[in-house]
Formats: C-alpha cells, sequence, structure tokens
C-alpha cells in the first residue's frame, strides 16, 4: 500500500459516511478524503451560534481561514504563497514551459452572515487539493499553475461584492475604501487590521498577459443539478443582472373615512407590479429570472391608504436583448398600472451590469474531462456572481458547478455531496490538466 | 347695533375672507365670527414647524390648549369648568327643569403628529360657541348641558385611542396606565405632569343616567359631503373595525439561482392578497372598506426570493355580517392562492369591535333642524372611529358632520369652509335646543 492508497483507506474508514463508488475509487486521482477534512477544518472557522458559518471578510474568523489556507494548507501542497494587499491569497506551483502565463483557479472563503459551509470554500479547497495531488504524483505542468483564495467575494460587509477580483483587475473604485460596516469601521481600517494596506492596492492588480486562462469549481446554489441528476454542471456563463428602482406614488389617506373608488393606493399598484414582473418573467422560454426582493410601505400603517411604495426589480439573464424585452414589457404594464390605479410609477435603471460567458474551449474541456470519468454534465448559466465573471475581463474563463442539494445555499442547510465534492474536484484536476496540454502559446 | 350686530359686522371685517351667505346673517344665532376666531387662536396652539398641528395628549401644547379651553373660554361663555382626573374638561351651564340628566356634546383638542386645524377642535369650539350664544340670548334649556372637552382621542402618543371617553365609560384597562411613549414616559405620569391622576380615574366614570344623550359635531373626514355638494351630513353609525393579521411563508431563496418555476415567494402570494382584498370588498354594494395599509417583507434584500411577508387588513362598515361575508371571500381566496404558490397563509383577527349606531330620533331631529336652515343633508355612515362610539354605551347619541375639502384630514391641508363651520354650529345650537324639547323624562 503505497502512501495514496493509505489515504484513502484511511479515509474510508475514519471519515465515515463518504461512500467511494467502486469506479471513482479506481479512477481519482485526487485525494477525496484530506479534501473533505480540510473543508471540515475549514468549516469550524467561524461557526456561528446559529450554527452556520460568518465569516465577513477581514473579520477575525475570516483573518484565521486565510491562515489556515496560507499558511498550513498552500505549503503542504508545496506551493510558494503570496498574500497581496488586499488579502488574495496565492498559491503558486511553477511550470516547466519557461515564463509561460499561469493558470489560475480558485474562489473565496469568506461568507454571507449564517452562510454555508460549500460556497467559495469548495472550490478553494478543491483547487488546493489539486496541487497536493499534482504534488503527489510528481507532476509538472507546463504552464505555471496558481491557485487562490479571493478577499470578500460576498461583500456582506461592505455591500460592494467580488473585492479581491475585482482588485485583481483594476475595479476598485477609490470611495469603495472610506465604506463603513454597521460598526462604523471603515474598509481601509477593516484591510489594515486584517495585515493587509489599501495604499498599496496597485500591486493586486494582476499584469497584461500573465494569466492564460481562468477556471473556478463553485456550488450551484440552485437546484437545477441535483433534480436532473447531474453530479457536474458545465457553465454557460454569468447572467447580466439588472436592477431598477420603482417609486410608487398615491395618496396617503384615511383608510375609513376614503371610499375605494377615491383611492389613489400605492400599495395597489405595487402588487399589480409585482405580478407583472413574474408574469412578464415567465412569458418568454428559457431560464431567465426576475424578482421583486425588497418592497417598502409608507406610511406603513394599519388604518392609512398605503401613500407610497419604494420596490426594486432584479431581472438576470445572459442574453442582455432577452432582459430589455422583458424590461419593456415590465413597463409597458407600469403605463397600464398607472392609469389603472390613479399613481405615479416611476422606473429608474440603477445598475447595469454585463453578462460574462465562458469560453467555449473550457466549456468543451470541461464536458469531455466528466465524460471520461461517466459523469453526465448539463450545461446551465450561473444565476448567481462569481468572482470568475470579473477575470473573465483579462482572460479566457470558464466554471463548473456541482449540486446544491435542495438548490439551498447562504443557510447552515447549504449541503453537497461529498461524492459530488470529490467528482468536482477530480474533473478541476484533470480540466486544469487537459487546458495546460491545450493552451498554445 | 347692539353687541351681537356689532361682533358680526367686526368679525366680516376684520377675518378677511369669511362671507355670511345673506341668508345665514339672517338667520344663523350663533356667532360665526367668534367660533372663527376661537378656532384661530387654539390653532396656534402646537404649531409644528411642518405648518400642521402636533398636541399630542398630556404634551405641553395639548395642557396650553386645555387651558385656554377650560380657563378662558367656558368661564367666558358662563359654564362652571370640571377638569376629570385624566383630563377632560367639561363646562357645565344648568337647567331649568331641575334634576334632569343632561345633554352632552362636544369632541376633542389633542391632535395626531403633523395633524389639521379642524380635526376634534371644531367640534369642542363649536360646543363652546352654542353654550356662549345660549348666553347671549339669555335662553335657559330644560336640561343641564354640557359640553366636553375630550382627553387623548387621537391615542397617537400612546396607540389607545378614545381614551377620555373609555374612562368616562369605566373602560380603560389598568395596563393601560403603564404604557410608555417613544421617549420611554409611562402614561400614568404623562397624566401627572399635565395635572391629573390615574389613581382616581374611577372619578372620570358618568354616572347611569346622569347623560340623557350625546350630540358631537365633527369634520368628515371623507370627501363625500363636499363631493357630492352636502353642507350637512347626518351620521349613520360609527363602523364596526376589524383587524386581521395575516402571516405569509414561503421559501427565502437566491434570487439568482432559482427557477421561476421553482420559487415559494411570499411576497407573490401578499400581492394576490392585497388585490384580493380590494376586489372582494367592492364587490357588494355599499359603502364599505377594505385595505391593506401594512405589510413587510422579509428578509427585504433586493436579491433575495422573500420568505415571509406579514401584512395586515382592515375592513370597515356599519353592518358586521357584511364584514363577515367579505373576510369569509377573502379566507377563500387565500386558499386558492396558497395553493397556486406553494405558501401558507395563516389569518389571524386581532381587533373586533362593534359598530355604534346613532339613535333614529336625533338623526331626524338634526335633518329636521338643517332643513329648516334650508340646509341639505347626506345620511351617511362614519368611517372613523369618535368618542360618540364610546358614549353610545351610555346613551342615545348622534353625530353632524361637515365636509372636508378634498377629503383631507391628519394633515396641515385638513380644510373646512367658514360657511360649513358655521352652519354645522348653527345645526349643532338649534338640534340641542330640539332635542332638549324632545327629550320627555
Amino acid at each position: 500500500m503505497n502512501r495514496r492508497e493509505f489515504h484513502r483507506v484511511f479515509a474510508a474508514g475514519v471519515l465515515g459516511n463518504f461512500r467511494f463508488s467502486a469506479q471513482n475509487s479506481q479512477k481519482y486521482q485526487i485525494n477525496a478524503g484530506r479534501l473533505r477534512a480540510n473543508l471540515e477544518e475549514l468549516g469550524r472557522i467561524g461557526r456561528d451560534a446559529a450554527g452556520g458559518i460568518t465569516r465577513l471578510a477581514w473579520t477575525k474568523p475570516d483573518i484565521e481561514a486565510r491562515r489556515f489556507v496560507g499558511e498550513k494548507l498552500m505549503p503542504a501542497a508545496g506551493l510558494s504563497v503570496r498574500v497581496d494587499p488586499v488579502g488574495n491569497v496565492y498559491g503558486r506551483r511553477e511550470g516547466a514551459g519557461g515564463s509561460l502565463p499561469a493558470i489560475l483557479f480558485g474562489s473565496h472563503i469568506d461568507s454571507v452572515p449564517n452562510g454555508g459551509m460549500f460556497d467559495g470554500d469548495l472550490g478553494t479547497l478543491a483547487a488546493i487539493e489539486v496541487m497536493h495531488s499534482l504534488q503527489d504524483a510528481n507532476l509538472r505542468t507546463r504552464h505555471p499553475l496558481e491557485c487562490v483564495a479571493w478577499t470578500n467575494e460576498e461583500g456582506a460587509r461592505y455591500g460592494h461584492a467580488l473585492f479581491g477580483s475585482r482588485a485583481a483587475v483594476g475595479e476598485v473604485d477609490s470611495q469603495e475604501l472610506e465604506l463603513k460596516d454597521e460598526n462604523g469601521i471603515i474598509l481601509r481600517d477593516a484591510v489594515r487590521g486584517a495585515g493587509g494596506d489599501v495604499s498599496r492596492i496597485a500591486e493586486s492588480r494582476r499584469k497584461s498577459g500573465e494569466i492564460a486562462a481562468y477556471l473556478e469549481l463553485h456550488i450551484e446554489q440552485g437546484g437545477v443539478l441535483e433534480k436532473n441528476g447531474f453530479p457536474i454542471g458545465v457553465v454557460e456563463g454569468i447572467v447580466a443582472i439588472r436592477h431598477y428602482q420603482v417609486a410608487i406614488r398615491g395618496i396617503a389617506n384615511h383608510a375609513g373615512t376614503t371610499p375605494m373608488a377615491e383611492r389613489r393606493d400605492a400599495l395597489i399598484a405595487a402588487a399589480r407590479i409585482v405580478l407583472a414582473v413574474q408574469e412578464e418573467t415567465v412569458r418568454l422560454p428559457g431560464r431567465q429570472v426576475g424578482t421583486v426582493g425588497k418592497l417598502t410601505v409608507s406610511p406603513n400603517a394599519i388604518n392609512v391608504v398605503p401613500g407610497s411604495v419604494e420596490l426594486y426589480i432584479e431581472l438576470r439573464d445572459l442574453a442582455l436583448q432577452k432582459i430589455d424585452e422583458i424590461f419593456q414589457r415590465i413597463q409597458a404594464r407600469a403605463r397600464e398600472i398607472e392609469a389603472q390605479t390613479g399613481t405615479r410609477i416611476e422606473i429608474v435603471p440603477t445598475s447595469m451590469d454585463q453578462p460574462a460567458v465562458t469560453a467555449q474551449w473550457i466549456r468543451e474541456t470541461i464536458a469531455s474531462e466528466a465524460a471520461k470519468l461517466g459523469l453526465k454534465t448539463l450545461s446551465l448559466p450561473s444565476g448567481a456572481g462569481h468572482d470568475a465573471q470579473i477575470m473573465a475581463k483579462i482572460a479566457p474563463m470558464g466554471m463548473i458547478f456541482v449540486p446544491s442539494v435542495g438548490g439551498i445555499s447562504h443557510s447552515p442547510k447549504e449541503l453537497t455531496r461529498w461524492e459530488d465534492v470529490a467528482s468536482g474536484c477530480e474533473v478541476l484536476y484533470r480540466t486544469i490538466l487537459a487546458m495546460d496540454s491545450r493552451i498554445r502559446p
């Protein structure tokens, strides 16, 4: 029994309910038991009273988690570690091909409040596991490989997501550095408290041409893969997210003395807008989504006809044309609703990000490597945002999804089955090797 | 020119835009100029920065206003003044008929935050004007007459309305006395600070049989009289108000990764409830009203499918049977909406007050006295609550409405035209005299 086999038997015995399929135990190159043990150890950092993970960027649990990654896991995988000024942690394994650009892969280890132990953590530790397995197998790629733990992906503390990857492409606005969290701590000081220094943020920027491609493994966060029985998702792209602020103005009035026919009830108009968003979103075929998640009534008193309502519409799809078409239909409905309810409805777009399409050759590579392992793949868009969409601005980009049980994420109930974790990591491993061969200078 | 004529000419000259109709100047017994001057003087007490009246119960402006009424206006009208332990101010004019019970009439002088100068003030000062005019005319009624300025009708400070009149019928709960306002001041202490003493609240209770009837003049607060050209409203009764708390539970989920068909969106269900309340309320003929005035979304984030919504339904009508019928239809709709949206909807009644019907003979008396003055009357329910509904528990009760311009109240824009103020006060005067004749021991 060599060291690898020993590891596997040890893991299968000690780690209880992890069951290797006959196929997996023979074919997988990565060490699934080690990955699980590392994920479980990371999952104890920032464990909150409600049983979830609360590991907001640059807080104590986040600092502890980045130390676990940068001072323990990456060195154990034989990587040379670099922490940039905002807190992105890189682990590098040199290639055999001289001065070729690096293949970068990874994810994040910050969380939302009371989140789960797979969102971000899985992609980050799987990337390190790929590196560790390459070391175990004494395999040298042509390209240098870098894995990364991005800082502040969730944006839960300061409201601006994808901070670390945006720093890496030079897209952090200087005003962001002065934002305050709910305790009044300025972002600049939070970074300093975690050992960083935003005055050197320019050093976080990756130079043009130094990254050959970017790959990220992540949990789906939706329930499509699990529901349809696919262990691997090949991400078509990360959808564009459009937000629209809707201000509805009626007339606040006494709910006892104002006859029904005389009312200009802003909540009646809002209710019709909420339903119109749903109806116009599902009218077209496809996977687009439309949501009213936030709605505030004023004066919000039990005995006052609502005078105004503010609500936000969110539309997401890979195709901007479809988002625009749905939005135009919603606007037309709003004009009708204004006339029916005697209210004024103003709609203002508030965010206009672009979709990030994955590179076709990376999609093909993922699908092909999964197929060799007998793993069925489904192509699907990512409805959630990821650091990958930022990296798409400077390099060809791909993403691998693994199933989320019940589609639940950002919750202590977030769960990806251990066999799916192992399969995802193995596909990541093989895709990195295939990309290394496929990329021609 | 006698003193009365002098007053009228003076008022017509000095008070600018008040225009007596030829009819009014000859027939009206009350002194409209004096009433207006008193209303305007009271309207300067508690005037807030936003141009409205903020005169919450037992605050400094309220204390000042009650002094103006109890120490200036009532003595000037020849009344003997009594302030009860909670702050109700009574002014009494003895009758000629020995130990007959009193006819009581009046209203309140506390306000909502940033309210208007007619709500309550008009009925209170018109009652004193009736007394003053009787003194001017040296007229003695058979019954003793009492006018009243009820304390804390609005309930804006402690959330429990109709406090003074409820004290007069023994319906203040001892727990109410310990309520705190938003500054942490306990109601008990607020009353003490205004010179009262809730430990003697039993003395506020009017003895059985000591009130022969109750009459209240008030602004309509709705726009029905003005819109239809009636200067006087004869109130059919004060509607019952029923409140229902609705808890809608769906599943909070990621707005990007949760396909439309998989959602259990609590706000979609809430929007359908809001529209169902409107539709089921107007389905039946009549003047009933149904409102969703308060609605709160959780977690209320732009990118999260709403997991739960709490909202409140309010139904008002004179007939409980109609309220029940509407509520049953809404419940049936809620069962359909649960099935359509995959949510759970719980509806709990939270307040169950009764309608208060006015005495037919008082309605007839008001209509007849108005007709003698050439004033058209409209019978209508009161959609708002009034102290009159409490007094209905111990005496026959009637109410006179005057028009509110645009139906606006609880606002600095609250306005009743001065000719309507005068007409309302004159109808109050004549109705009191007619009731005095009509009530037989």
